[in-house]
């Protein structure tokens, strides 16, 4: 159903039928089109959906959309939402709600629940305890599979997922881990412990978030084990939720490279003054940078205007320079990210990046060269700027490569500091390079 | 076990221990070091391999290795690790290998298989079909609980995943999808096609790979099923291929951004030719962009060699340029990627994005023109730099978020073309108007 045809139907109050249609949907675009509902009409749909499917709606409201409605509910039907949610959602909605209704989630929800909550908002943000959910499936070494199998029938209902199943000792130390598939796979009577996988994988819950989604991309896992430093096994990180941290890490870096403070909400849902806030402090921050330059070139205001030919060259130089570092740090800042670089490889980074740099500093030297000459016929001119490009790409490269790891080593993120200390630095360089070459070339113009 | 004690193992032959530690071993972990292992060691410890682990091994080792190993395999063996690998692993492997030994591994093959990996290698790269898996678990709707969950227990050990069945009908049309959980809590009794869910997201095979992967993360789904234009169930999308997708479609983006062309390999695997090959054509590109600029300023050599000051401002209009391009750039390409925006917003988003420019350039010009008071105390130059910027940094969003946006339309990748446009097409602007500002503000300089 379209947004459209809800609307009619509410208007019309044909709501045995809207009822009908609405639990047939999908909770995600249910929660999509309340979303585009005036806020009215978005409660009354609400107060339309099944108990389940209600608290899966509620899940996928944008947080604006979700503090609306709680303001809307009774305490009673704030707790029966709130029942069915799991643990991490709950955990993931309050942080982001004002204080008044955190207060009041948490009064209504269960003794036990309450406790295992406030358990997990004292997690640090980015680390793997915050984003994990408690509800797992546990499992005993000694029971046979059909134990296991009665257990999962009992208990899975409440679980968010029964994929994979943990093996626990009496101390609740992790043991094992075994897919419901091989459960199911096996004969009844096989001890679990006999067929259970011993190589674990598995995070400590101060652990960073990122590289606990990157270890479950890495190893194909749908859920990672989360423990803490006796080997406890203290919750699960879902795949569903490391498949948003990926998506949203990415959008930050993306968002960091091009100079924008990162939004938690999509684009069009971000408002104007809140994208102009993410954004002036960098282009402030990036025009004060480029103003050094600037100062620089105004040092050399003799040999340009004995020269006026040399400003054209410096848009092209200072481009090709801060592209060139650009590469080289979006790369690096990549490879840090997704884990397929650490600090330690920077030896063999900075190596590689040397012989790239040679091999791009060569090709550009040689294509413009060539153009100034045809272009201008003057081989002073292709020489001055040729070995200025030259220069600038392999300094441009190092810098680029190194920053984001400095940064890293540092405990800071890479995206965060390279992107204006790398133009800053290459320009600066290219600029005070380019009149000094010129000038010694040139003798005293 | 690390590298170093593998071959320590190795050297003093002792096979039967190195076989139990190995067969231990988590499948990912031992095709990293065997990737670092000398080529006649990796055979070695690949051979000491049981065979389920051995085909997980292979389908995790780097394609460069994998074709090593191909070679050194004899028929038989490579029948006995392709046998048990995964289809959509198989169908990975021989886009990725040379004519040679796509026909060694298809002669291997069983018939049943040749016929379905053939099928499969016939979709377009980028499509559904092209990454999507045939061994899926279906079951009937008629079926009680406890035959469904025999049937998994026949079956369900060639099938990649078992959480997701698929129900289909005798024409192999898709009705419903139940989980294996959701199987596991009904009574045994129960008839599948009461309990199945029937509101099914599903994609076309000739769908793109990317906006699939992107529908699993909205509905938060561990498999996706792939239908013909006749809605028959044809194959499966699993999470774990998905999240590989949407890693890889990010750093593709990120190197897209950063004026590279993607790599398929890690940083480190990639070699300084192909790194060198993949950067040079871009900046050789980007660097006759920046040569326009360059002719434009040579045009005005008049201006700045009457007034040279004007020329030190000439870096941070052109970067303040660039960078309120690529901000707005950088947030369009991200929501066209993640499928937050489409193209039929773009009227949506320029509207904000001028709203966003006028802040910004509000901002910045207040700012620059205090600035070049202080410094200069002349209030001329300082309207005629802020007057610039402010028309730049409107110009530069609106350019920045309408390029992606057309290239999308034409069906270009949105991340391709947009940067060197976007910088080309600013600076010009910048500096064009610069100059123009300056004479007619400064009369006949």
């Amino acid at each position: 159903m379209t947004k459209t045809r809800i609307t009619e139907l509410l208007e019309q109050k044909r709501y045995n039928y809207l009822y009908e249609q609405l639990n047939e949907m999908n909770a995600v675009d249910i929660a999509e089109i309340m979303d585009e509902l005036p806020s009215e009409s978005s409660v009354r749909v609400f107060r339309l959906l099944s108990k389940d499917l209600a608290a899966e709606v509620f899940a996928n409201l944008p947080s604006d959309k979700q503090e609306f409605l709680i303001g809307c509910l009774s305490d009673a039907e704030l707790e029966r939402v709130t029942a069915d949610m799991f643990i991490d959602d709950t955990v993931e909605l309050l942080s982001e709600m004002p204080a008044t209704i955190v207060k009041r989630i948490l009064r209504v929800a269960d003794p036990a629940d309450r406790r295992i909550i406030n358990e997990l908002l004292n997690y640090p943000e980015n680390s793997a305890g915050s984003i994990m959910t408690t509800e797992f499936m546990d499992l005993r070494e000694h029971m046979t599979v059909e134990e296991a199998i009665e257990k999962i029938r009992r208990e899975g209902i409440d679980k968010e997922t029964i994929y994979n199943c943990y093996i626990l000792d009496s101390g609740r130390v992790l043991k094992g881990v075994i897919t419901v598939k091989d459960l199911l796979l096996a004969p009844l009577g096989t001890v679990v412990g006999d067929i259970m996988e011993t190589a674990i994988i598995s995070v400590h819950t101060l652990s960073d978030k990122e590289s606990a989604v990157m270890k479950m991309k890495k190893y194909g896992l749908m859920t990672l084990p989360v423990v803490d430093s006796e080997n406890r096994l203290v919750g699960i990180i879902t795949i569903d939720d490391a498949v948003d941290i990926i998506v949203s890490e990415s959008n930050e870096d993306i968002s960091l490279l091009s100079a924008v403070s990162p939004s938690e909400e999509p684009y069009l849902k971000t408002s104007v003054r809140r994208h102009a806030l993410n954004r002036i402090p960098w282009l402030i921050l990036l025009m004060f940078t480029s103003i050094v330059t600037g100062l620089i070139i105004a040092k050399y205001e003799e040999a340009f205007t004995a020269l006026p030919l040399l400003v054209s060259f410096l848009p092209m130089l200072m481009d090709t320079g801060g592209n060139s570092g650009a590469q080289a740090s979006a790369l690096v800042i990549r490879g840090l990210a997704t884990g397929d670089l650490t600090v330690r490889d920077y030896l063999k980074v900075l190596w590689k990046e040397f012989r790239i740099s040679i091999l791009c500093s060569i090709a550009l030297a040689v294509v413009n060269g060539i153009r100034i000459l045809v272009q201008f016929g003057d081989i002073r001119i292709a020489l001055i700027v040729s070995a200025t490009l030259s220069c600038t790409v392999v300094a441009a490269k190092i810098i680029g490569c190194s920053l984001p790891m400095l940064a890293k080593r540092l405990g800071l993120d890479p995206a965060l500091i390279s992107s204006p200390f790398i133009t800053t630095l290459v320009d600066t360089f290219a600029v005070f390079l380019y009149f000094n070459i010129a000038i010694a070339v040139m003798g005293n113009v």
